[in-house]
Protein backbone atom coordinates (compact mmCIF):
# COMPACT_ATOMS: atom_id res chain seq x y z
CA UNK A 1 0.00 0.00 0.00
CA UNK A 2 2.75 2.11 0.13
CA UNK A 3 3.76 4.89 -2.65
CA UNK A 4 7.18 6.73 -2.59
CA UNK A 5 4.90 9.89 -4.28
CA UNK A 6 3.27 10.52 -1.18
CA UNK A 7 4.18 11.97 1.54
CA UNK A 8 4.15 10.23 4.89
CA UNK A 9 1.68 10.67 7.88
CA UNK A 10 3.38 13.40 10.16
CA UNK A 11 1.55 12.75 13.18
CA UNK A 12 2.04 15.50 15.89
CA UNK A 13 2.42 14.70 19.35
CA UNK A 14 -1.30 14.17 20.09
CA UNK A 15 -1.77 11.60 17.21
CA UNK A 16 1.37 9.28 18.18
CA UNK A 17 0.42 6.25 18.67
CA UNK A 18 1.43 5.66 22.10
CA UNK A 19 0.52 1.86 22.54
CA UNK A 20 1.58 -1.23 20.07
CA UNK A 21 3.43 1.49 17.96
CA UNK A 22 3.87 -1.90 15.26
CA UNK A 23 -0.03 -1.55 14.54
CA UNK A 24 0.55 2.54 13.22
CA UNK A 25 1.24 2.55 9.92
CA UNK A 26 3.00 6.42 8.85
CA UNK A 27 1.85 5.93 5.14
CA UNK A 28 -0.23 8.32 3.67
CA UNK A 29 -1.83 5.80 0.95
CA UNK A 30 -2.97 3.57 3.98
CA UNK A 31 -4.95 6.59 5.24
CA UNK A 32 -6.68 7.17 2.01
CA UNK A 33 -7.52 3.16 1.53
CA UNK A 34 -9.23 3.70 4.82
CA UNK A 35 -11.14 6.63 3.95
CA UNK A 36 -12.11 5.41 0.76
CA UNK A 37 -13.50 2.07 2.53
CA UNK A 38 -14.99 3.87 5.71
CA UNK A 39 -18.53 5.07 4.82
CA UNK A 40 -19.24 7.28 7.89
CA UNK A 41 -16.82 8.95 10.50
CA UNK A 42 -17.14 9.80 13.88
CA UNK A 43 -16.52 13.59 14.73
CA UNK A 44 -15.17 14.43 17.99
CA UNK A 45 -16.20 18.00 19.21
CA UNK A 46 -15.40 20.12 22.89
CA UNK A 47 -18.69 21.19 24.03
CA UNK A 48 -18.86 23.06 27.43
CA UNK A 49 -15.38 20.88 28.62
CA UNK A 50 -16.98 17.69 27.48
CA UNK A 51 -16.21 15.56 24.51
CA UNK A 52 -19.29 14.40 22.26
CA UNK A 53 -18.74 11.97 19.59
CA UNK A 54 -21.00 12.27 16.24
CA UNK A 55 -21.80 9.78 13.68
CA UNK A 56 -21.08 11.56 9.98
CA UNK A 57 -20.86 11.25 6.50
CA UNK A 58 -17.84 13.09 5.02
CA UNK A 59 -15.81 13.29 1.76
CA UNK A 60 -12.41 14.08 0.92
CA UNK A 61 -9.59 15.29 -1.48
CA UNK A 62 -6.20 13.68 -1.46
CA UNK A 63 -5.61 17.06 -3.48
CA UNK A 64 -7.82 19.50 -1.89
CA UNK A 65 -6.31 22.92 -1.26
CA UNK A 66 -4.93 21.79 2.66
CA UNK A 67 -1.97 20.37 3.25
CA UNK A 68 -1.85 17.12 2.53
CA UNK A 69 -5.06 16.78 0.77
CA UNK A 70 -8.51 17.64 2.41
CA UNK A 71 -11.67 16.07 4.14
CA UNK A 72 -14.85 17.45 3.89
CA UNK A 73 -17.70 17.34 6.28
CA UNK A 74 -21.13 19.13 6.28
CA UNK A 75 -24.22 19.72 8.37
CA UNK A 76 -26.98 21.93 9.21
CA UNK A 77 -25.95 25.31 9.75
CA UNK A 78 -28.42 24.95 13.20
CA UNK A 79 -26.38 21.95 14.35
CA UNK A 80 -24.54 22.12 17.61
CA UNK A 81 -21.46 19.59 16.76
CA UNK A 82 -20.66 22.32 13.27
CA UNK A 83 -20.88 25.11 15.15
CA UNK A 84 -18.91 24.26 17.79
CA UNK A 85 -15.48 23.00 15.60
CA UNK A 86 -14.77 26.74 13.93
CA UNK A 87 -10.89 27.71 15.94
CA UNK A 88 -10.60 24.66 18.22
CA UNK A 89 -9.48 21.44 17.64
CA UNK A 90 -11.34 18.25 16.16
CA UNK A 91 -10.90 14.93 15.89
CA UNK A 92 -12.27 12.53 12.99
CA UNK A 93 -12.23 8.66 13.03
CA UNK A 94 -12.91 6.06 10.63
CA UNK A 95 -13.17 2.68 11.69
CA UNK A 96 -13.53 -0.08 9.45
CA UNK A 97 -13.81 -3.67 11.38
CA UNK A 98 -11.95 -6.37 10.03
CA UNK A 99 -12.65 -9.51 11.66
CA UNK A 100 -13.34 -10.99 15.37
CA UNK A 101 -10.11 -12.19 16.74
CA UNK A 102 -11.10 -15.15 18.86
CA UNK A 103 -7.99 -16.64 21.28
CA UNK A 104 -7.86 -18.70 23.49
CA UNK A 105 -7.99 -16.47 26.24
CA UNK A 106 -10.15 -13.22 26.92
CA UNK A 107 -6.82 -11.15 27.35
CA UNK A 108 -6.03 -11.91 23.76
CA UNK A 109 -9.75 -11.90 22.01
CA UNK A 110 -9.05 -9.01 19.52
CA UNK A 111 -10.42 -7.26 16.89
CA UNK A 112 -8.69 -6.70 13.12
CA UNK A 113 -9.44 -3.40 12.02
CA UNK A 114 -8.27 -0.70 9.79
CA UNK A 115 -8.94 2.69 12.22
CA UNK A 116 -7.17 6.93 10.56
CA UNK A 117 -7.64 9.38 13.06
CA UNK A 118 -7.13 13.01 11.64
CA UNK A 119 -7.18 15.99 14.39
CA UNK A 120 -6.74 19.64 13.69
CA UNK A 121 -8.56 23.00 13.61
CA UNK A 122 -11.27 22.89 10.59
CA UNK A 123 -12.01 25.64 8.30
CA UNK A 124 -15.45 26.63 7.27
CA UNK A 125 -15.66 26.66 3.23
CA UNK A 126 -16.98 29.52 2.18
CA UNK A 127 -15.98 29.77 -1.47
CA UNK A 128 -18.84 28.70 -3.91
CA UNK A 129 -17.01 26.47 -6.14
CA UNK A 130 -15.55 24.35 -2.94
CA UNK A 131 -18.81 24.70 -1.42
CA UNK A 132 -20.22 23.14 -4.45
CA UNK A 133 -17.10 20.37 -4.80
CA UNK A 134 -17.13 19.32 -1.23
CA UNK A 135 -20.74 18.57 -0.98
CA UNK A 136 -20.53 16.63 -4.11
CA UNK A 137 -17.19 15.10 -2.92
CA UNK A 138 -19.56 13.89 0.12
CA UNK A 139 -22.25 12.20 -2.26
CA UNK A 140 -19.53 10.60 -4.74
CA UNK A 141 -17.81 8.72 -1.39
CA UNK A 142 -21.03 6.81 -0.78
CA UNK A 143 -21.62 6.32 -4.74
CA UNK A 144 -18.61 7.15 -7.09
CA UNK A 145 -19.57 9.50 -10.22
CA UNK A 146 -23.51 9.82 -8.36
CA UNK A 147 -22.79 13.62 -8.10
CA UNK A 148 -22.61 13.75 -11.90
CA UNK A 149 -26.14 12.29 -12.00
CA UNK A 150 -27.60 14.90 -10.11
CA UNK A 151 -28.96 18.42 -10.21
CA UNK A 152 -26.79 21.14 -8.53
CA UNK A 153 -27.84 22.69 -5.18
CA UNK A 154 -30.47 25.08 -4.91
CA UNK A 155 -29.56 28.12 -3.04
CA UNK A 156 -32.11 27.28 -0.27
CA UNK A 157 -29.86 24.22 0.21
CA UNK A 158 -26.29 25.74 0.07
CA UNK A 159 -27.39 28.25 2.35
CA UNK A 160 -28.64 25.86 4.87
CA UNK A 161 -25.57 23.86 4.78
CA UNK A 162 -22.52 24.35 6.57
CA UNK A 163 -19.09 22.90 4.94
CA UNK A 164 -15.97 22.90 6.79
CA UNK A 165 -12.77 21.26 5.82
CA UNK A 166 -10.25 19.12 7.51
CA UNK A 167 -6.12 19.40 6.35
CA UNK A 168 -5.88 15.16 5.67
CA UNK A 169 -1.96 16.35 7.28
CA UNK A 170 -1.93 15.77 11.33
CA UNK A 171 -3.20 12.12 11.04
CA UNK A 172 -2.60 8.37 11.51
CA UNK A 173 -3.59 4.94 10.56
CA UNK A 174 -3.85 2.17 13.15
CA UNK A 175 -4.63 -1.76 12.37
CA UNK A 176 -4.37 -4.73 13.42
CA UNK A 177 -4.53 -7.58 10.50
CA UNK A 178 -3.46 -11.76 10.83
CA UNK A 179 -4.20 -14.46 13.00
CA UNK A 180 -4.36 -15.30 16.25
CA UNK A 181 -1.30 -14.86 19.26
CA UNK A 182 -2.15 -16.93 22.36
CA UNK A 183 -0.01 -17.40 25.06
CA UNK A 184 2.27 -20.79 24.12
CA UNK A 185 0.82 -22.69 27.20
CA UNK A 186 -2.89 -21.98 26.09
CA UNK A 187 -2.05 -24.08 22.46
CA UNK A 188 -2.89 -27.09 23.12
CA UNK A 189 -3.96 -29.95 21.39
CA UNK A 190 -7.90 -29.79 20.50
CA UNK A 191 -7.76 -26.20 21.40
CA UNK A 192 -9.73 -23.94 19.43
CA UNK A 193 -8.28 -20.14 18.05
CA UNK A 194 -9.55 -18.26 14.87
CA UNK A 195 -10.56 -15.23 13.21
CA UNK A 196 -13.72 -14.93 11.57
CA UNK A 197 -13.73 -12.23 9.19
CA UNK A 198 -16.08 -9.30 9.22
CA UNK A 199 -17.48 -6.94 6.25
CA UNK A 200 -20.23 -4.29 5.36
CA UNK A 201 -22.25 -5.80 3.00
CA UNK A 202 -23.81 -3.21 0.19
CA UNK A 203 -26.66 -5.03 -0.41
CA UNK A 204 -29.34 -4.97 -3.25
CA UNK A 205 -30.82 -1.75 -4.17
CA UNK A 206 -35.03 -0.94 -2.95
CA UNK A 207 -36.47 1.33 -5.25
CA UNK A 208 -38.43 4.34 -3.70
CA UNK A 209 -41.84 3.88 -3.77
CA UNK A 210 -42.55 7.32 -5.48
CA UNK A 211 -40.79 5.90 -8.54
CA UNK A 212 -42.60 4.95 -11.99
CA UNK A 213 -42.96 1.31 -11.86
CA UNK A 214 -39.85 -0.37 -13.76
CA UNK A 215 -37.53 2.62 -13.41
CA UNK A 216 -34.39 1.02 -13.56
CA UNK A 217 -31.85 1.19 -11.20
CA UNK A 218 -28.73 3.78 -12.57
CA UNK A 219 -25.56 2.33 -13.54
CA UNK A 220 -23.81 4.42 -10.72
CA UNK A 221 -25.93 2.55 -7.79
CA UNK A 222 -25.42 -1.26 -9.75
CA UNK A 223 -21.78 -0.51 -9.73
CA UNK A 224 -21.97 -0.54 -6.33
CA UNK A 225 -24.74 -3.22 -4.64
CA UNK A 226 -24.72 -6.57 -3.64
CA UNK A 227 -20.86 -6.66 -2.83
CA UNK A 228 -18.69 -5.86 0.17
CA UNK A 229 -17.63 -2.30 0.73
CA UNK A 230 -13.52 -2.71 1.23
CA UNK B 1 -39.04 -1.84 20.79
CA UNK B 2 -40.40 -0.12 23.74
CA UNK B 3 -41.00 -1.72 27.04
CA UNK B 4 -43.05 -0.50 30.06
CA UNK B 5 -40.53 -1.98 32.50
CA UNK B 6 -37.69 0.19 31.00
CA UNK B 7 -37.12 3.69 32.57
CA UNK B 8 -36.78 5.85 29.90
CA UNK B 9 -33.75 7.65 29.02
CA UNK B 10 -32.99 10.63 30.79
CA UNK B 11 -30.90 12.72 28.51
CA UNK B 12 -29.00 15.68 30.02
CA UNK B 13 -29.18 18.88 27.83
CA UNK B 14 -25.65 17.32 26.57
CA UNK B 15 -27.03 14.68 25.08
CA UNK B 16 -30.58 15.73 23.72
CA UNK B 17 -31.10 16.22 20.43
CA UNK B 18 -31.59 19.14 19.14
CA UNK B 19 -31.64 18.61 15.31
CA UNK B 20 -33.93 16.51 13.85
CA UNK B 21 -35.93 15.87 16.81
CA UNK B 22 -38.06 12.91 15.46
CA UNK B 23 -35.00 10.88 14.90
CA UNK B 24 -34.66 10.43 18.83
CA UNK B 25 -35.88 7.54 20.46
CA UNK B 26 -36.28 7.80 24.28
CA UNK B 27 -36.36 4.13 24.59
CA UNK B 28 -33.92 2.18 26.65
CA UNK B 29 -34.21 -1.10 25.23
CA UNK B 30 -33.63 0.77 22.07
CA UNK B 31 -30.09 1.71 23.61
CA UNK B 32 -29.48 -1.71 24.55
CA UNK B 33 -30.49 -2.92 21.05
CA UNK B 34 -27.77 -0.62 19.14
CA UNK B 35 -25.45 -1.87 22.16
CA UNK B 36 -26.11 -5.21 21.39
CA UNK B 37 -25.61 -4.99 17.81
CA UNK B 38 -22.10 -3.01 17.43
CA UNK B 39 -19.05 -4.44 17.53
CA UNK B 40 -16.87 -1.82 18.16
CA UNK B 41 -17.67 1.42 19.88
CA UNK B 42 -16.02 5.19 19.33
CA UNK B 43 -14.53 6.70 22.96
CA UNK B 44 -14.37 10.32 22.70
CA UNK B 45 -11.82 11.70 25.46
CA UNK B 46 -10.03 15.31 26.39
CA UNK B 47 -6.71 15.20 26.10
CA UNK B 48 -5.24 18.89 26.37
CA UNK B 49 -8.13 20.42 25.66
CA UNK B 50 -8.24 18.90 22.07
CA UNK B 51 -11.04 15.49 21.75
CA UNK B 52 -9.55 12.30 20.45
CA UNK B 53 -12.08 9.43 19.10
CA UNK B 54 -10.54 6.15 19.60
CA UNK B 55 -12.22 3.01 18.33
CA UNK B 56 -12.61 0.19 21.11
CA UNK B 57 -14.21 -3.23 22.03
CA UNK B 58 -16.68 -2.57 24.85
CA UNK B 59 -19.23 -4.55 26.93
CA UNK B 60 -22.68 -3.96 28.61
CA UNK B 61 -24.63 -5.16 31.53
CA UNK B 62 -27.90 -4.12 31.74
CA UNK B 63 -28.42 -5.02 35.35
CA UNK B 64 -25.04 -3.70 36.18
CA UNK B 65 -24.43 -1.77 39.74
CA UNK B 66 -24.20 2.00 37.76
CA UNK B 67 -27.49 4.01 37.51
CA UNK B 68 -29.75 2.38 34.55
CA UNK B 69 -26.73 -0.12 33.63
CA UNK B 70 -22.93 -0.09 33.32
CA UNK B 71 -21.11 -0.08 30.09
CA UNK B 72 -17.62 -1.28 30.79
CA UNK B 73 -14.34 -0.76 28.78
CA UNK B 74 -11.33 -2.08 29.40
CA UNK B 75 -7.48 -1.01 28.11
CA UNK B 76 -4.29 -1.43 28.84
CA UNK B 77 -2.92 0.74 32.19
CA UNK B 78 -0.94 2.45 30.15
CA UNK B 79 -3.20 3.48 27.30
CA UNK B 80 -3.08 7.32 27.21
CA UNK B 81 -7.03 7.35 26.32
CA UNK B 82 -7.86 5.29 29.60
CA UNK B 83 -5.75 7.17 31.87
CA UNK B 84 -7.13 10.46 30.78
CA UNK B 85 -10.42 9.40 31.47
CA UNK B 86 -11.06 8.81 35.68
CA UNK B 87 -12.97 11.74 36.49
CA UNK B 88 -13.52 14.09 33.63
CA UNK B 89 -16.39 13.49 31.14
CA UNK B 90 -15.97 10.32 28.31
CA UNK B 91 -18.05 10.41 25.24
CA UNK B 92 -19.27 6.68 24.08
CA UNK B 93 -20.79 6.48 20.90
CA UNK B 94 -21.74 2.75 18.67
CA UNK B 95 -23.16 3.28 15.20
CA UNK B 96 -24.73 0.91 12.98
CA UNK B 97 -25.25 1.69 9.40
CA UNK B 98 -28.24 0.21 7.69
CA UNK B 99 -28.69 1.70 4.04
CA UNK B 100 -27.55 3.97 1.83
CA UNK B 101 -30.11 6.66 1.17
CA UNK B 102 -29.75 7.55 -2.37
CA UNK B 103 -32.06 10.82 -3.29
CA UNK B 104 -32.81 12.37 -6.31
CA UNK B 105 -30.49 15.65 -5.50
CA UNK B 106 -27.55 15.56 -3.36
CA UNK B 107 -28.92 17.18 -0.22
CA UNK B 108 -31.58 14.84 0.42
CA UNK B 109 -28.78 12.09 0.36
CA UNK B 110 -27.93 10.46 3.57
CA UNK B 111 -27.80 7.21 5.45
CA UNK B 112 -30.02 4.82 7.12
CA UNK B 113 -28.69 4.20 10.49
CA UNK B 114 -29.03 3.77 14.51
CA UNK B 115 -26.40 5.48 16.81
CA UNK B 116 -26.60 5.52 20.54
CA UNK B 117 -24.29 7.85 22.72
CA UNK B 118 -23.66 7.87 26.30
CA UNK B 119 -21.94 10.74 28.08
CA UNK B 120 -20.89 10.09 31.83
CA UNK B 121 -17.84 10.57 34.16
CA UNK B 122 -16.20 7.17 34.27
CA UNK B 123 -15.77 4.61 37.27
CA UNK B 124 -12.41 2.94 37.37
CA UNK B 125 -12.96 -0.80 38.43
CA UNK B 126 -11.17 -2.37 41.32
CA UNK B 127 -13.59 -4.79 43.33
CA UNK B 128 -11.82 -8.10 41.37
CA UNK B 129 -15.17 -9.95 40.86
CA UNK B 130 -16.68 -6.59 38.87
CA UNK B 131 -13.40 -6.50 36.83
CA UNK B 132 -13.79 -10.18 36.13
CA UNK B 133 -16.78 -9.56 35.18
CA UNK B 134 -16.60 -6.63 33.06
CA UNK B 135 -13.42 -8.51 30.83
CA UNK B 136 -15.97 -11.15 30.29
CA UNK B 137 -18.81 -9.24 29.47
CA UNK B 138 -16.80 -7.53 26.67
CA UNK B 139 -15.61 -10.91 25.29
CA UNK B 140 -19.53 -12.08 25.42
CA UNK B 141 -20.20 -9.06 23.71
CA UNK B 142 -18.30 -10.39 20.84
CA UNK B 143 -19.78 -13.82 20.99
CA UNK B 144 -22.42 -14.70 23.41
CA UNK B 145 -21.24 -17.33 26.23
CA UNK B 146 -17.60 -17.13 24.68
CA UNK B 147 -15.88 -16.42 28.71
CA UNK B 148 -17.16 -19.52 29.63
CA UNK B 149 -15.13 -21.38 27.82
CA UNK B 150 -12.23 -19.68 28.45
CA UNK B 151 -9.95 -20.06 31.22
CA UNK B 152 -9.71 -16.99 34.37
CA UNK B 153 -7.32 -14.17 33.28
CA UNK B 154 -4.10 -14.69 35.13
CA UNK B 155 -3.03 -12.29 37.77
CA UNK B 156 -0.44 -10.42 35.13
CA UNK B 157 -3.21 -10.23 32.88
CA UNK B 158 -5.26 -8.70 35.14
CA UNK B 159 -2.48 -6.47 36.43
CA UNK B 160 -2.11 -4.92 32.92
CA UNK B 161 -5.79 -3.83 32.39
CA UNK B 162 -7.57 -1.23 33.61
CA UNK B 163 -11.33 -1.03 33.34
CA UNK B 164 -13.51 1.58 33.13
CA UNK B 165 -17.71 1.65 34.19
CA UNK B 166 -19.55 4.29 32.75
CA UNK B 167 -23.11 4.48 34.13
CA UNK B 168 -25.70 3.85 30.99
CA UNK B 169 -28.15 6.77 32.49
CA UNK B 170 -27.09 9.75 30.46
CA UNK B 171 -27.85 8.65 27.01
CA UNK B 172 -29.46 9.01 23.69
CA UNK B 173 -30.22 6.63 20.25
CA UNK B 174 -30.83 8.46 17.10
CA UNK B 175 -31.85 6.68 14.06
CA UNK B 176 -33.26 7.27 10.59
CA UNK B 177 -35.22 4.41 8.53
CA UNK B 178 -36.98 4.26 5.88
CA UNK B 179 -36.99 5.57 2.24
CA UNK B 180 -35.74 8.76 0.46
CA UNK B 181 -37.76 11.98 0.58
CA UNK B 182 -36.99 13.66 -2.15
CA UNK B 183 -38.26 17.63 -2.83
CA UNK B 184 -41.91 17.08 -4.77
CA UNK B 185 -40.46 18.78 -7.94
CA UNK B 186 -37.68 16.39 -8.37
CA UNK B 187 -39.85 12.96 -8.21
CA UNK B 188 -40.10 13.27 -12.29
CA UNK B 189 -41.12 9.71 -14.14
CA UNK B 190 -38.03 7.92 -14.76
CA UNK B 191 -36.18 9.69 -11.91
CA UNK B 192 -34.75 7.13 -9.63
CA UNK B 193 -34.32 6.99 -6.02
CA UNK B 194 -33.69 4.17 -3.19
CA UNK B 195 -32.13 2.87 -0.34
CA UNK B 196 -29.46 0.32 -0.51
CA UNK B 197 -29.31 -1.86 2.77
CA UNK B 198 -25.93 -2.18 3.90
CA UNK B 199 -25.17 -5.06 7.06
CA UNK B 200 -22.24 -6.14 8.70
CA UNK B 201 -21.75 -9.88 7.11
CA UNK B 202 -19.51 -12.13 10.29
CA UNK B 203 -18.21 -14.65 7.77
CA UNK B 204 -16.72 -17.63 7.96
CA UNK B 205 -14.30 -18.80 10.80
CA UNK B 206 -10.77 -19.24 9.92
CA UNK B 207 -8.83 -22.04 11.91
CA UNK B 208 -5.84 -20.49 13.49
CA UNK B 209 -2.34 -22.09 12.08
CA UNK B 210 -1.35 -23.33 15.30
CA UNK B 211 -4.62 -25.67 15.85
CA UNK B 212 -4.26 -29.14 15.99
CA UNK B 213 -5.37 -30.41 11.87
CA UNK B 214 -9.11 -31.10 12.21
CA UNK B 215 -9.68 -29.15 15.46
CA UNK B 216 -13.51 -28.37 15.06
CA UNK B 217 -15.04 -24.66 15.13
CA UNK B 218 -16.39 -24.52 18.80
CA UNK B 219 -20.47 -23.87 18.71
CA UNK B 220 -20.54 -20.83 20.39
CA UNK B 221 -18.60 -19.41 17.23
CA UNK B 222 -20.64 -21.44 14.77
CA UNK B 223 -23.78 -20.04 16.13
CA UNK B 224 -22.67 -16.20 15.06
CA UNK B 225 -20.86 -17.31 12.16
CA UNK B 226 -21.79 -16.82 8.44
CA UNK B 227 -25.04 -14.32 9.61
CA UNK B 228 -24.79 -10.61 9.36
CA UNK B 229 -24.75 -9.16 12.62
CA UNK B 230 -28.05 -6.75 13.76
Amino acid sequence: MSSPTLAPLSPTDRVTLRRVRERAESDRAALYDVLAAGLVCHLGVVVDGSPLVIPTVYGFDPDGPDRDGTLYLHGSVAARSLLAAPDTSICVTVTLVDGLVLARSAFHHSMNYRSAMIVGTPRVVTDPAERERALMAVVNHIVPDRASTLRAHTRKELAATRVLALPLHEASVKARRGDVVDEPEDVRPGSWAGVVPVQAMIGVPRTNPDCEPGTPVPSDVRAIADRPRR
